[in-house]
């Protein structure tokens, strides 16, 4: 294994689409990268554009300072980390580990790291795949400080946002959690709306500039949201928390008029009238974060 | 009644805080308006700006060829448009119907409308209370164009973007439903992505420009997802649903391990993962939209 120390800038464990685009951002970049999937076959046009084929994981780390890790999640890291020929090989070496789960599954990993002596950062990808090598790539980072910066001129290369937001190893996979429940709750209820819509005869083409309009409204309502939520002020003077759970219902009723499941909004609905229930009908919808903080009595 | 004939050029029914906007901004056009509400005291400012208070709804009706109606929900509409003496004083007058209810509600009250003798549109306003009389009002309507395009000078008064959507009674209220999906399932998965964010010791403001990434992808994603579903094209190349319910587990567990209800998440998981189990796990989230609308076997 010895014959590999040094020879490459980067290691990166996983070629799924978002692995490919990673080592060949960072081929573009001019380093030398070494690379390795469980799977074989993958790496064939990495090998044509320059990297190195690692016969085995611990071969693969042993090759580079730095290790990126993009594997689905983290029991596929960990299938791949936790053997004692790589664990033996990491030691001394970073892993900045890009793959997304839970913080606690990120902070029992650099415990782990720590542990055995390797170098750690705990890091999520916000942007899609075909962002990757270019500006719009971001990505976040967490875990010591000094270790980001040492390892960011060859993270850069991605391209686009890379930003550290904190010593706690879990603060990035926290981020990428809450941005995701974001996300993928929005993105189901698009997707409801637009059966709904087609119920009604509404194509989502139709219905697209007006959801457009919907989405143009959320980045001020985040803001107005962070500001109530932060600072505990929850006015509904102008939209309160009953006139929110009386349009759900008519979403539930003409969703279930065409037998189209409304569980979803059934569940927004539960949250809602839950802080009514609470006696804070005239707050605004952002009581829901307390209520379900348990803050909320 | 008759002396109030033809006094007024608009009345508005309900001085809720929307019924005063559209009151106030058809004053501020220098049109003559006639008001009505349930509960008394909430016309003071508006009979301050020159606006007239009718003693009755029958009355308030009488006054104007076009009644508004903007209160909480079509029972309540109804309870004051399907009295006799209302019924009565409309026949040959058109009323807009800007009250939030389902399409089902819409087409029942058209008919209720066309027995009667009453010119009937049916309408939803898309913007909030701050935006009547600016150029961000957006009303849409539904019903006969040539009573739409009759009352448009005087609807147009209202400020910004008013769109006739057809002739289909319900089509106004089908869009808003549609619009209020997408709206408070992301709202509500806002509030709850900050209850989260919070248990893992990060404040709404520092999620804040994260989050406004998450929404400004909205846009091109909801035009991308509309093809996919107009078309049935659900390519999941580089989102397999797959990844989508991989990813929804992983917030369902960080929720629920700082004790948080997950049951928005756990729903919008059902959904996808009933996609997987069908058999169309490579495929993207908006397959959803023809599991829910039961065309995905």
């Amino acid at each position: 294994m010895s014959t590999y120390v040094g020879e490459s800038v980067v290691t990166v464990l996983g070629l799924g689409p978002m692995g490919r685009a990673l080592a060949g951002a960072f081929l573009d970049a001019g380093l030398r990268v070494t690379v390795w999937n469980r799977t074989p076959g993958r790496d064939r046009e990495l090998l044509d554009r320059g990297a190195t084929a690692a016969a085995s994981p611990a071969e693969a780390v042993a090759a580079s300072p730095l290790t990126v890790v993009c594997v689905v999640n983290y029991d596929a890291a960990d299938a791949v980390l936790r053997q004692d020929p790589v664990t033996d090989a990491l030691k001394g070496r970073t892993v900045v580990n890009l793959c997304a789960d839970t913080p606690a599954r990120a902070r029992d990993t650099a415990e782990w790291a720590a542990t055995h002596g390797i170098r750690y950062l705990d890091g999520a990808i916000m942007s899609m795949t075909t962002t990757i090598g270019t500006p719009e790539a971001e990505v976040i980072y967490s875990g010591p400080e000094d270790l980001y910066r040492e390892h960011l001129p060859v993270l850069e290369t991605l391209g686009g946002t890379h930003t550290h937001l904190g010593e706690d190893f879990g603060r990035a996979a926290a981020f990428d959690i809450a941005l995701l429940d974001i996300f993928w709750t929005a993105m189901s209820g698009y997707a409801h709306a637009l059966a709904v819509a087609r119920a009604e005869g509404i194509t989502a083409r139709e219905l697209l500039p007006h959801a457009q309009g919907i989405g143009a409204i959320m980045s001020p309502l985040f803001e107005e949201f962070a500001r109530d939520a932060d600072d505990g002020t929850y006015s509904g003077e102008l939209n309160p928390i009953t006139s929110a759970v009386s349009t759900m219902a008519h979403v539930i009723e003409t969703s279930e008029s065409h037998g189209i499941d409304a569980s979803l909004m059934r569940a927004a609905e539960g949250q809602a009238r839950r802080v009514v229930g609470l006696g804070h009908g005239t707050d605004g919808i952002t009581r829901v974060t307390e209520l379900l903080g348990r803050h909320l009595r």
